[in-house]
């Protein structure tokens, strides 16, 4: 038995189940961008949970609370953090908002238009990561 | 006669007005933040656009057009324009957005939550900026 | 019948050509960065030109003419564009904007001295994006 | 009796004291960088906590026990604050951290080479905000 | 006898020319944007030199090195500068390489066309800083 | 024969040890995350040392002389470079960094702390960079 495993995850598992489908005959089933990221968001969240840091246990606290209903409802505060996530370039902050908006709600033409917005405020650099963000948005709808 | 201009424009008037004050008699009325923005602002578009650059006009023209409602409402993009220039630590848009989130209808509470969100997404690098954001915004007030 | 795809196109082609040329003795062509890239880039401007998102498209618009002839001419603004994607760390621009410099006529010691400048702008934090630009130039001379 | 403020409160006492030696014959001294800063600073961080939004006075509570000892000894963490800050290029974080620095007993020779780096890793970008950090530096040993 | 300093030295000799004018109906003549962004920039490096840090003087001697002729020439060097300046938002950088493209005899038409392509890849957070470039150059030009 | 070559080298010796270890049941032994850094920035630059570039040569020169003991330490030296190289948001520049910390005797509480105030400083935006920070650091561990 083997085991590939490489510094984003990203390609582990379809590269091993690849293989064995074109090995063995199986059909063969493509994990989603969208799984891929959550499941090493998720892992890696579990380990800096048990690490002993206090100031990042406290941020990662207060980013959970800071965008539940307040002053703003919730789908002001993901558009907020969809936007500035991708004006900062941040890809996988963007997935994970992205991810967040199409739960709380959000249409396709809205989420389109929301990052018009913020390449225009973040110029032509942000364009890469728009290219990345419509792919994820895609799968997000699969 | 004389006559002060600074790179900022922003004590010229305060300067001249307070001497003439203190050395007439006269009531002092200072310039308000708000005041000293927009005159600069103003100012300085009108000589941008008499340029020659139709690249620089296009990005005018398009800045003007994307905060129109769409597909999003006028508060929304209002909302992402405040937040992403908070994150990006530029103050003048922060102050442009800030006079626009006031004449969409924005309160106090919904603006202080949203430079919130912005802060904890930008870091304690943003706070200086936050600082400037809340006396512009209570100027904006009076 | 299987099919491999990642995040970022990067290695399906690559997985798929050398399983088969493993297992069915075929010889192995790899795919450059430059194909990997362009393929990319130009699937998602497509993906992006069919959605709905005016702002985008102008955007996109805006960004093909400024890159022509003007007051510049075509050289001095693929130098602008390569140095400032460089200098903002943003692959993909620089990727981009290499292709256009090597289209145009830039000699390897212009492309390098160029780089060496925004690195010195831009500050160490510059050098990892300096090895993949270097890495991808040398694949465009292939 | 009349009153000058302006947006940064920098020039607003300097001048009525000069005006008022200039016109009263009494000697004039002027307020160092150091106090224009703490002032503004402190009045308007006053102003933010008597706000009511409860995610910024979480990042404030956060920002003060960040820098206590804990794995890492306090001046360990103000070497950190004041290299990040600059490299962030944000003016008034290096200000503060510059007094921080003091307050725990760094040299100049320490200071000095502390920002040489951070300038290295952040590049010539950085200059004019080491120019104004050896200014503030300066003023903090008078 | 008095004297007034503030951080920027922006309005030091303004206001006591200022002052000495309206008092004694001198005529005034005003300090230009370029003599207070040279002479402050010319103060600050001389004590930056005087310092022990060998890094940041390396840093400064590559610096100016790297803006003479190489394998490209000086104009092309001017022009990465200027716009490496713009989209990484530094006044104080742009206004040094705007006087140094006024020496090496770019006209308007091409700093404003240059500052164009640097706004639309930086994006409309870029303005404010345009805003300033244009009447810094305005001012070269007196 | 056939030879797999990505852009980032991360997979290539990967997925020809697994398809050999699968199709031969030999065992299979991943390359770290650590010995795949090491080799793609190895290798790169040598190649950035071999051209002709004398501002790139500098730079590398200085960065390499900066980290050496001087008025501050060693250890201080390598804190400062890798909370910059976090909140600048730089992988590689933080892996770097990660790896010096280990040589120079850093623990895992003071690394974690050190990245905790850098993440504090820089926001949650820092969050998916520290992730991949704390893989890597206990992938050093190995």
């Amino acid at each position: 038995m083997w085991f590939i495993r490489d510094q984003k995850c990203r390609n582990r598992s379809l590269i091993c189940i690849a293989m064995q489908s074109y090995l063995h005959g199986k059909p063969y089933k493509r994990m989603s961008l969208v799984t891929q990221f959550n499941e090493y968001r998720g892992k890696m969240n579990e380990r800096i949970m048990e690490s002993d840091s206090l100031i990042i246990k406290r941020i990662f606290n207060l980013d959970t609370n800071a965008y539940q209903e307040g002053a703003l409802d919730v789908k002001s505060k993901e558009l907020i953090g969809l936007t500035c996530s991708l004006v900062l370039r941040c890809d996988d902050c963007v997935k994970y908002h992205l991810g967040k908006c199409k739960e709380v709600g959000f249409t396709t033409g809205e989420v389109h238009e929301a990052m018009g917005v913020a390449t225009l405020i973040g110029g032509t650099i942000v364009i890469p990561h728009l290219r990345r963000a419509f792919e994820y948005w895609d799968d997000l709808q699969k």
